[in-house]
């Protein structure tokens, strides 16, 4: 019996609903369920799961809200939607027991908080540049959440942040650490003496994860949004974080991460740190290293070699004498594995482009969605193709769904489909932790892997990695152990655990 | 040209004569150089590396000090022992900029610091018994390193400790952590509300360092001497040392480890921890958890799963929770490995009977030279036989020569021998550190496994944990990373490491 709704010009988020829908397929006698924006992917998502008929399909934009529910009787649906309506009338309401101060304006806030200097502001980005400025015209430094600002409006921002020495994060920013505290996608990481600047989230996550793992500390993570290196914007928010650090009295050794920026704008780069005092790292993930040379920069070609030579670097160590080469470990696929490729289905950006570096690293080419050379973009995301690494967090896939870091249905089910492939020899997975993040992604993973082995007709090996602390919420410990008890082998890092795949693959091709 | 000196009773302690040993053997033109005292065990150790002539050797006695240089010339040789005479002397001067305070006697010690209340007390152990009790008839607790006490007098001390409600921790105890005090081989780990008692050293290091690694910290660890719990003691530490975690305020979870103790010990244990309202984790390496039936104690089977439960229920979680199965790796040893046994090389004595108990978890049985089944106990310890695993801190290998956690010689020579062994399939290892332990185990071991390699005729797999934090001076994760540049795989435990080895050999039989 499948009922379907649709409630037109009705808003939530993509959070919100994938709570909405987990929590109606917890009641007993519903088969499916989903409560979805109606855009094109999540229409055809839900038709693919048989919850949904054309006549409904077709009435609903992208404005409006469609819930589909698929139940053994009407009265199970009746329930479920007086259980989803009571859901609705609780969000629209203030969370009981919040600590947090709410303001109707934005002058309030600014009248009843003088001293208010960081505003995080996470809008649909069409709205964002107004008040993005508003808060920069007052003095206040932005972190920018929210995707979808044009190019225009990010290098008018920027450039008015410069001129009054503020930062402007963003946008498309989503991690942050400033004075110890954790915005965004952030994990729990010690305080320490070095600074980062980064174009990348999940990069900076990583990189900030490893120091810690080592014993260091971070003093600032700042981010920049994905675009600033771009000549259109040029590295203003780049350049301004690096002097940002280059004064902050916390931070001794500066690192930066991000994909290679254009020619002119790491000429910006190295002009600036030159002049510092502060050993820098750069971690520009593809750029050659020689790109650097004579500019006193170190380099990394992986996001673990530059905390590895961040943390030599704050303790005093010569990052030089950190041996980068590892040799093969003795191990290989089991020979009944009729499988040849590596499938790598990523949460991560920034983790899924360092395995495609490390595998190439290895005279192995993987095809994907966000590969800087053409040849190798996949022509069809929802099909892997040789040696494939799919970046999950891509506008594909979150187009009216939540970022696969926190909501794991995507990518459970391409699990599903890489496993039941007899091509699939290696699944490697990323595990990103820390606030913001699934509160149990691990499990997530450990339900799909089982679910797909239950069904599958050869063996495979799955890899992966867990980006997070002790500390976080989700404690990288227990998270570890989860994947290892469904046979997962877990490497410390998203580097080494492509190393191992690509070790494995290379050995089964001698 | 090989050059002997007996010095007639002239004593060094082993660690001292391993630093003279490895200095004179960076001297250029030196060939092979050896300083020991003159047990027979040195002298054939001396002997077979072609440093001692019969003559010689039949003059020197146990009590004393044998040189023995091989070198290209006489005016090496000479250099080489004027260089020694040189630190042999400064050997007997005080350590310049030290800022121990030094007394000549016990009683001018008590004198000039009256709130004295603990002693660590490592002479030879014939001498020991005098000056504890010197040390318990003044209020002083005591932990005694040495060993070689007959059991006699540790009843006899431990009798007098605890009718005066003192601590007499030992003999033979190389570990404990008092009031955040690390002393002997112990690891910097984080304070906490984790209370710990052993009857083992690197079993007790092994559980603080997971439950560091887990983010719980500890508030005391406890050596009782590894005879404690034999009947002819009674667990009389054992049972005071529960009776003092239980009224001490900082500590809210009590963990106790060691082998299994003798049935009557074990009643008098359970019948104390009954009364306890703190809960109480139990990892007796080998007992049936059936034992422990009705007393409310949790039980353990690994050093590892100890440490999740004492974790989980210091955080306030359900032990019980916590998933002990784990799923096989999809990974096989590579088919041109000719090889089909196990071979366990262990610094810690623990490690290595963890290991065994894993192991046979797996049906792979393991000869040893510390089995606790005399059918399964290696007749000539220079020998593996099947599946072996050695403690190679036992008396054979420690009778004038340091400890292996301390010097790393004897087992890079077994290390070799194993590699050219064509049974050996796997080489199984611990690596130590923390105070006390060497400064750079895995770059010994890195070394003598190149080495090895380099002359190896089969393929070999090396699997291996780290038993520390990355607080120790060693450092964790920089020793890991060193292991791993030898592609040495690194397990996160030695529980882990010694199940993958047994999962491999598991699979190899299939």
């Amino acid at each position: 019996m499948i009922h379907n709704v649709v409630k037109a010009n009705a808003y939530f988020d993509s959070v919100t609903l994938m709570l909405f829908s987990s929590r109606l397929n917890e009641i007993e006698g519903i088969q499916q369920a989903a409560v979805m924006m109606g855009t094109d992917h999540n229409k055809e998502l839900m038709k693919n799961s048989g919850i949904l008929n054309l006549e409904t399909a077709s009435k609903a934009s992208s404005n409006d809200l469609i819930i589909g529910i698929k139940a053994i009787s009407q009265e199970v649906i009746d329930l479920a939607l007086k259980a989803l309506n009571d859901q609705f009338e609780n969000k629209s309401k203030a969370t009981p027991g919040s600590e947090k101060k709410t303001f109707k304006s934005f002058e309030s806030a600014l009248k009843q908080t003088p001293d208010l200097n960081f505003a995080v502001i996470s809008i649909p980005g069409r709205y964002a540049k107004n008040e993005v400025m508003k808060c920069l015209r007052n003095n206040i430094n932005v972190l920018l959440f929210s995707d979808n600002v044009s190019i225009d409006d990010e290098n008018e921002l920027k450039t008015f942040a410069v001129k009054n020495q503020l930062l402007m994060m963003g946008p498309d920013c989503g991690t942050a650490i400033i004075n110890g505290v954790s915005l965004g996608f952030s994990n729990v990481v010690k305080h320490g003496n070095i600074g980062l600047v980064a174009a990348s989230g999940t990069g900076l996550q990583e990189v900030t994860v490893i120091i810690d793992r080592l014993g260091g500390g971070i003093s600032q993570a700042l981010g920049t949004g994905g675009r600033d290196l771009k000549e259109a914007i040029g590295g203003k928010m780049m350049l301004m974080a690096l002097e940002a650090l280059n004064s902050d009295d916390k931070t001794e050794v500066i690192g930066m991460i991000s994909k290679p920026p254009s020619k002119i704008v790491l000429e910006r780069i190295i002009k600036l740190v030159k002049t510092f005092k502060k050993p820098v790292v750069a971690c520009f993930l593809g750029a050659e290293s020689s790109d650097f040379d004579g500019s006193g920069v170190y380099t990394s070609e992986t996001l673990e070699s530059a905390a590895n030579a961040l943390f030599a670097l704050s303790t005093g160590q010569d990052p030089e004498l950190i041996n980068h080469e590892t040799k093969k470990p003795n191990l290989q696929l089991p020979k009944e594995n009729s499988g040849k490729y590596v499938r790598g289905l990523y949460t991560g950006g920034t983790l899924a482009y360092e395995a495609i570096l490390v595998l190439k690293h290895q005279q192995i080419v993987s095809y994907s969605n966000i590969s800087s050379d053409p040849v190798y973009l996949l022509k069809d995301v929802e099909k892997s193709h040789e040696h494939t690494i799919i970046d999950m967090g891509e506008d594909y896939f979150t187009d009216g769904m939540p970022h696969p870091m926190i909501d794991p249905r995507l990518r459970s089910e391409r699990i599903l489909k890489e496993v039941a492939d007899p091509e699939t020899a290696i699944i490697l997975l990323d595990c990103v932790l820390g606030y913001g993040s699934h509160l149990d992604p691990a499990g997530a993973l450990v339900l799909a892997i089982n679910k797909a082995l239950s069904q599958a007709t050869h063996p495979l090996t799955f890899i992966a990695s867990v980006c997070g602390t002790p500390s976080d919420p989700q404690n990288r410990i227990e998270q570890e152990s989860k994947l290892r008890s469904a046979g997962v082998i877990v490497m410390d890092t998203n580097a080494q655990a492509a190393k191992l795949a690509s070790y494995l693959i290379a050995r089964r091709l001698d």
